[in-house]
């Protein structure tokens, strides 16, 4: 195994995230410079300043003396390297993305007992959070922190979301190593037809991509929804991310109904895979239209809708927003067709693209809205988009295969290929989809009853119920966010204890990084080589 | 399709089935004559005689007119014949044996109101457990049954584990048809070094070591463990098939401990592939002991009792059993090692060899043993053994292709052949068994939901909860009996209204006949016959 040089892309990861530090250090140096001193948001900044800056020169420090001790580093580049230098980058990079919590929390005098980020594995349990674009979160009261604490939950989403990993496929490369076997890794999904060649190339128009439609919902959030700009910025970078980290207790139920339609057309594009809008930019457009992933993605998200639109008007409750009232009671509307409809979707989308905003206290849903939810979130985003789970692919090819294994029962003679696209699928690659699919269950599985084993033996009190620790598996497995019960959409994860909340941070890193990348550290045969 | 062929071939069940009823009802007049007018045993009796008879009669009637209608029917027989004849065989035999218990009802004058046999569904459903060995029950108070009836549920299982299919594949080849076939679709599980050649001596051999394994238990429950002729009988029909019906409401929790080692013994002996006794008999030991699913399937015993036992005593409440005192309360009894490793292990094995007895009201149980009772409810029984599930050597093959994916990722150069004894498994094989194992995980997740959707619509009053639905749904899916909650092992299935009644008998089909058979009825394309 070649550390040197894995360590040496690693301590080129820490220096962008150190870069990123400073920045933000600087806006908020800015503006607490000419704002208002008595205002309570410039107060709240003080501390985090200082502890952006301090973690920043931290970064800067550990990225330079890994730069020294890896000047001189062999050039091979392996698979092997390239496994685990994409297991590290997560588990290390959330580790310093961990930091400005960690500090901010000693900074502002509050102590360890009592504060979200008292410990640093609450802070771990955040930044993996964002980085893996899962939005399950500690705090309880979000709207109590300081703005750049808030940028920078958004931040490491947004670049967790696509930023990274692209950023080091579009950079490898120009080293001349291991770029195709990285993104061989890191694009979710078996993707035939996808955009290999020329990979420098191709990260590059991803990245513009992204940036455009970054740009593109700030400006509708902004102009259309009427968002602060602040807002607007901070919920593009968790939308696009499919992360779903917000800046209000309510989440996107705190905004209006354009806000809310807006977010809804962002949380579909981003869990499109963003291959297809490199096609479109291409004029394949016969090639999109005909891909069968985004049809039985778009398939998925009216179909589920229509159930969970039926089932809110069948049961005929007033539907319970996430928005409190001054008298501070969750806020209700009827379920009308209009209501059902909006937050129905909603429902359903932040369940498929893994986003994991609220609107609406689907806890409260009757079971059939809430099992349609649960079956989005196991099938996820589609591949080599940014959202999570086991992807829209995956979940095609699984019940084409099941279909054609019944079909084999009566008729063993006939041989029906299956294609994605013009790309036929060989018996190992079906295979291996459907390992993948059943692994994913049967680690949501292992999680459910680990967190539920650890909280009824370490944090008793707490009374953890068997839904709350399967959702919990499943939301942070499949990189959603919130689940039901405990951690339902008007919860929070603060209140588990710090054993599962490690066994979920492994589940964020596992589910986001298609588990393999995680799973070869715990192979002995990984790390012999033989 | 050859359907006069296949009527054909259902007529002579059916008359076996008949049979079978006039012998009960021969049995159940003749103790009549000669018994204690007055005692209660007796009178109980006297409406259930003439039940029988007529549903023997019946059943003459129904396969004498099959035989008329096909006596001169074409001689093919090919692969969909097969399934159909196996799919009808569960679908219309469970309907037949189900008239005895509703003809019974009628007679004893109780009426259709409040009596657990009041309505076709529910006998079909105690049927259909009894055929499909699955031993879940609508009846609150076993008890307070005719001997004749509890003969016959115990009958139905003894036919079902074993019975009617293999004497259908010893009496088809005589006909010079289709019996490799059916076998392929009946012997449970992959089976490459099976039994296949010379099938109809084989299944003659199997017939001999079901009834020596019969003889035997009846023996050992009669002499050493003290229970009555009838007792010994009943319960040794429903070990050996992994039934679980029980003459009591306490089930084996009901007979002392001498009894529950004898039932532990042959549980075991019920969950092992019947080849291995075929090949003992050859004098084939070496095979049998290098057997890799004998030995998982041991692994899986041991080890499991292992972890429920240590639950239990960890956890220090007594434990409570399914025997009655005085009192009228739930006897218990200290989590000592002994009454922990008696009472785990019979939990364990219950539930691997999904026979469902209870000796224990392991609903009360710590999450943590309940989790891994329903992981071994998934397992089953060996393939070729009478217990259902997924089946171990599925689950090995499962694991083994879980673990073998991995190691493509850091190593695609390296294959690995995986080998059931002698032969190597190829890429369609593997696929199958994964898509098996992946196939019953969605059925259990499908058949849940619709459960509960169900219950919730057209049962509000009864209030399911999840545990309940999910568990109802695996407890007929993998054959097993009880579940958790509302159909623990204490509770029974009568309170579920008929709709999700008519679901799990589909489940408990699909389970027992390893879904092909079943759903493709529900294929356009078999029907079609292109």
């Amino acid at each position: 195994m070649n550390f040197r040089l894995v360590f040496r892309y690693l301590g080129l990861l820490l220096a962008v995230l150190s870069g990123i530090l400073a920045a933000i250090w600087l806006w908020s140096a800015g503006w607490r410079m000419f704002g208002n001193p008595s205002s309570p948001l410039v107060i709240a900044e003080q501390h985090a300043g200082w502890s952006f800056l301090i973690c920043s020169l931290v970064g800067f420090l550990v990225s330079g003396s890994l730069w020294l001790w890896t000047r001189r580093s062999p050039p091979q580049f392996g698979r092997r390297e390239a496994l685990l230098l994409v297991g590290l980058s997560w588990i290390l990079g959330a580790a310093l993305a961990a930091l400005p919590f960690l500090f901010w929390s000693f900074f502002s005098g509050r102590g360890a007992s009592g504060h979200p980020f008292g410990s640093f594995i609450d802070c771990y349990f955040e930044s993996m959070s964002g980085l893996t674009t899962t939005g399950s979160t500690v705090l309880s009261n979000i709207e109590d922190l300081p703005r750049s604490i808030l940028l920078w939950r958004a931040m490491t989403q947004w670049l967790g979301g696509l930023g990274i990993v692209v950023l080091f496929v579009a950079v490898l490369p120009t080293l001349g190593v291991g770029g195709k076997k990285l993104f061989r890794v890191e694009a979710p999904g078996p993707d035939p037809e996808g955009v290999r060649p020329q990979i420098r190339e191709t990260a590059r128009v991803l990245w513009i991509i992204y940036l455009g439609l970054t740009l593109a919902e700030i400006l509708a959030l902004r102009i259309i929804g009427g968002m602060n700009w602040f807002d607007s910025v901070c919920h593009t970078f968790t939308t696009l991310s499919t992360g779903g980290f917000s800046t209000l207790n309510a989440s996107i139920g705190g905004y209006n109904t354009a806000v809310q339609i807006i977010v809804i057309v962002f949380m579909i594009a981003a869990g499109v895979n963003f291959a297809l809008y490199f096609a479109l930019l291409r004029r394949r457009v016969t090639g999109v239209y005909k891909d069968s992933e985004l049809r039985f993605y778009l398939f998925l998200i009216f179909f589920s809708t229509f159930i969970i639109v039926i089932t809110l008007m069948a049961a005929g409750n007033p539907i319970v927003l996430t928005r409190v009232t001054e008298t501070g009671a969750y806020e209700e509307v009827p379920a009308t067709f209009g209501n059902s409809l909006l937050h129905g979707m909603f429902g359903a989308l932040t369940a498929q693209t893994t986003t994991g905003y609220c609107t609406a206290d689907f806890n409260q849903w009757p079971f059939l809205a809430k099992a349609v939810m649960l079956t989005l979130m196991f099938a996820g985003g589609c591949a080599g988009s940014t959202g999570g789970g086991i992807k829209v692919i995956r979940v095609w090819v699984a019940i084409r295969v099941l279909i054609s294994e019944l079909e084999r029962v009566f008729r063993p003679q006939v041989v029906r290929p299956l294609k994605i696209g013009s790309a036929a699928l060989d018996s190992d690659m079906k295979l291996a989809t459907i390992t993948y699919v059943f692994g994913i269950v049967a680690l949501f599985a292992v999680g459910s009853v680990l967190i539920m084993t650890l909280e009824q033996w370490l944090n008793p009190a707490a009374g953890i119920d068997y839904t709350t620790a399967a959702t919990a598996s499943i939301a942070t497995l499949c990189n959603i966010g919130p689940g039901l019960g405990g951690v339902g959409a008007v919860e929070n994860y603060g209140w588990l204890c710090a054993e599962s909340k490690i066994i979920m941070c492994l589940l964020m890193a596992l589910g986001r990084l298609e588990v393999f990348a995680i799973i070869v550290f715990f192979s002995p045969r990984f790390w012999r080589g033989d």
